[in-house]
């Protein structure tokens, strides 16, 4: 190696980039070096990388006018620390120089530091992922899809496949599933490119959100490259691998009931409103339940909830139509939330069976294909 | 009692007030019935009264067009859980009804909540405190001087005391002293109405910081009514009891040096700019302390910080005039941070004398009071 790496640098272009690698980065990891951001200088490039060993982020910035490399080299820093140093920094431009024992030297107008570096040989490879079955997507509809099933997921050790979504990319939509067993969210979206053939992955929740973060609103394309037990997926200069969930994913279709014996249009945010209130009491009672009264006869809604120890509470309901037979049903005001806080239409339907079998919300006048499943809580 | 406790208020002029209230009640008191909000009706006011022991804050609704008294009586509530119920009514008013067993009703349009109350009668009751001794302050005055000096206070059992801030009141100024032994703050300002005699309060830090938020920004009226080991502060319809620390404050006089060796003159926002990336490393250190060289020859002012196992950092400060001697000490660089923050003039004025004597900090080219002092660390 001829002198030591060298550049210099627009301090927001790096923060940028820098901020989403940070993504990647834990700070209660126990393998240490994984702390620390791998800084790695190349003739034409400057590239950062981040993992937490379930995510890794890599990006990539191209020598340009804002980036002068003087002298190629790697090194890894306290991520952290470095960050704030950083944001913190006098200058439009800073230089980065390692010195001998891998210290660090970052001068920024009247600003000189010496930071403790790490030996870049020591920090993990990322997998290697060839490119043969990539495909384009849309990041925004990629976006979407996440924030409507991820919420979903699972989160616990017994039925690991649970706490990802499964996504299904044809060459004309997505199709995404997640379930925590009491609630299932299912959407299918259409896509203007996919893959040639189908491909079937089922991601990590905690990942998703993360990539979520990255895809801009600006709707980038997502090239999606998956690998062995490793999904690459490249969005401009950012590559953003997680790891995949393995087995295979429950069939969930049978659990989708086909017929409704009460059926029930109504304004989302209304119902939202109602059972934030309602939902106040039940989250003081132990099992966390409200229970709907439909009465079809009378044309009548009631929502309440009641803890023994602070009180109660009833509301009637406002509605566009109900139809079908009576039913009193039991539920987790939370499950219904979250799937009011993602509805693409403002109004939506509620098909009930019964009492203690699972009941749908989907969109209202609408050819989306969404739909959401709730099971009900036993209370007698 | 003829029909039970009932009124009708609009929502926000409530909400407004109860939001007040909430700043005195501490969901971790050992005492359960301070968890909840004390409601009195009388013919025509509504008062609610909050208290966590240190500080009480009771406030009065009078009767209007927004607030309908039916019949008089009195409740407590559980206030966290009433909060949230009365932040989410749906209607511009709601009714407040106690029924038996002191079952309260809330009713807001659809909306029915039933709440489990306290009998009011077990309610601590608040000091008395005649009016006597009382003198009107302006309110930005006093928010002006807490702001200036509540963050040097103590915060430990050792001293008590030292957890106040010591106030004298005088017909034309307040004085006002904060210092937990190792910075103090000093700030005396005019005062266009004033207390008849002199008057010194040592008031809780804490409590001061929760009066300071109950002072509205557009300079309210402050009747101070000073107690046997309480004061009580009134503002428009609030009253603010908070309990007075006992003993006699500390003579700080004699802390304050006269005389300075080294002078230097710089602007407050730049210090505080490199101090806080020195911080960075400072931090970082077991003995969190910044070194500063003054060399008077040279004109040179340098900044620096090291942690061993992190690195280190060094900074030349630009600054406006510097005489005297040379100097080199150690501080802790929050408390000039602190110090920096509520500075009153863009410039200030660092007065040193020797590296183990307390250095000060005031105001440049201002007839304003305001001295700061910081004593520094040894480091060798």
């Amino acid at each position: 190696m001829e002198g030591h790496m060298k550049f210099i640098i627009d301090r927001n272009l790096f923060l940028k980039n820098l901020n989403n690698v940070l993504k990647a980065i834990s700070s209660n990891t126990a393998i240490p070096i994984l702390k620390g951001i791998k800084i790695d200088l190349s003739e034409n490039t400057l590239t950062l990388t981040g993992s937490d060993t379930n995510i890794s982020i890599k990006i990539d910035i191209p020598k340009s006018d804002d980036l002068h490399i003087e002298s190629t080299g790697s090194i890894v820093l306290p991520a952290r620390f470095f960050s704030e140093i950083i944001k913190k920094l006098p200058g439009k431009d800073f230089s980065f120089e390692v010195k001998d024992s891998f210290q660090t030297k970052i001068m920024s107008e009247n600003s000189d530091f010496t930071i403790n570096g790490l030996d870049a040989d020591n920090y993990p490879k990322l997998p290697e992922i060839t490119r043969e079955s990539s495909f384009v997507i849309s990041g925004k509809s990629f976006k979407e899809v996440i924030s409507e099933t991820v919420f979903a997921v699972a989160n616990q050790e017994n039925r690991p496949i649970l706490n990802g979504v499964n996504f299904d990319f044809n060459p004309k939509e997505i199709n995404a599933i997640a379930t925590d067993s009491h609630r299932l969210s299912r959407r299918t979206l259409k896509l203007a490119t996919g893959p040639a053939v189908a491909t079937n992955l089922v991601i990590p929740g905690n990942s998703l959100i993360e990539l979520s973060k990255i895809i801009a609103d600006d709707d980038p394309q997502v090239t999606v490259i998956p690998g062995e037990n490793q999904v690459l997926f490249k969005i401009s200069n950012i590559n953003f691998y997680t790891r995949l969930l393995e087995g295979s994913y429950p069939d969930t279709e049978r659990l989708i009931p086909q017929e409704a014996t009460t059926t029930v249009e109504l304004d989302a945010l209304t119902l939202a409103r109602s059972l934030e209130r309602v939902s106040l009491l039940a989250h003081e009672s132990r099992n966390n339940v409200v229970k709907m009264y439909l009465n079809v006869e009378d044309q009548i809604i009631k929502l309440s909830g009641d803890s023994a120890e602070v009180g109660n509470v009833a509301e009637e309901l406002a509605f566009d139509s109900l139809n079908g037979e009576n039913l009193e049903i039991s539920f987790n005001p939370d499950y219904l939330r979250d799937a009011l806080r993602v509805s693409i239409t403002d109004s939506i339907v509620i098909k009930f069976t019964k009492p203690l079998r699972p009941f749908v919300v989907v969109p209202k006048d609408s050819d989306e294909k969404f739909i959401q499943l709730i099971t009900p809580v036993r209370t007698f």
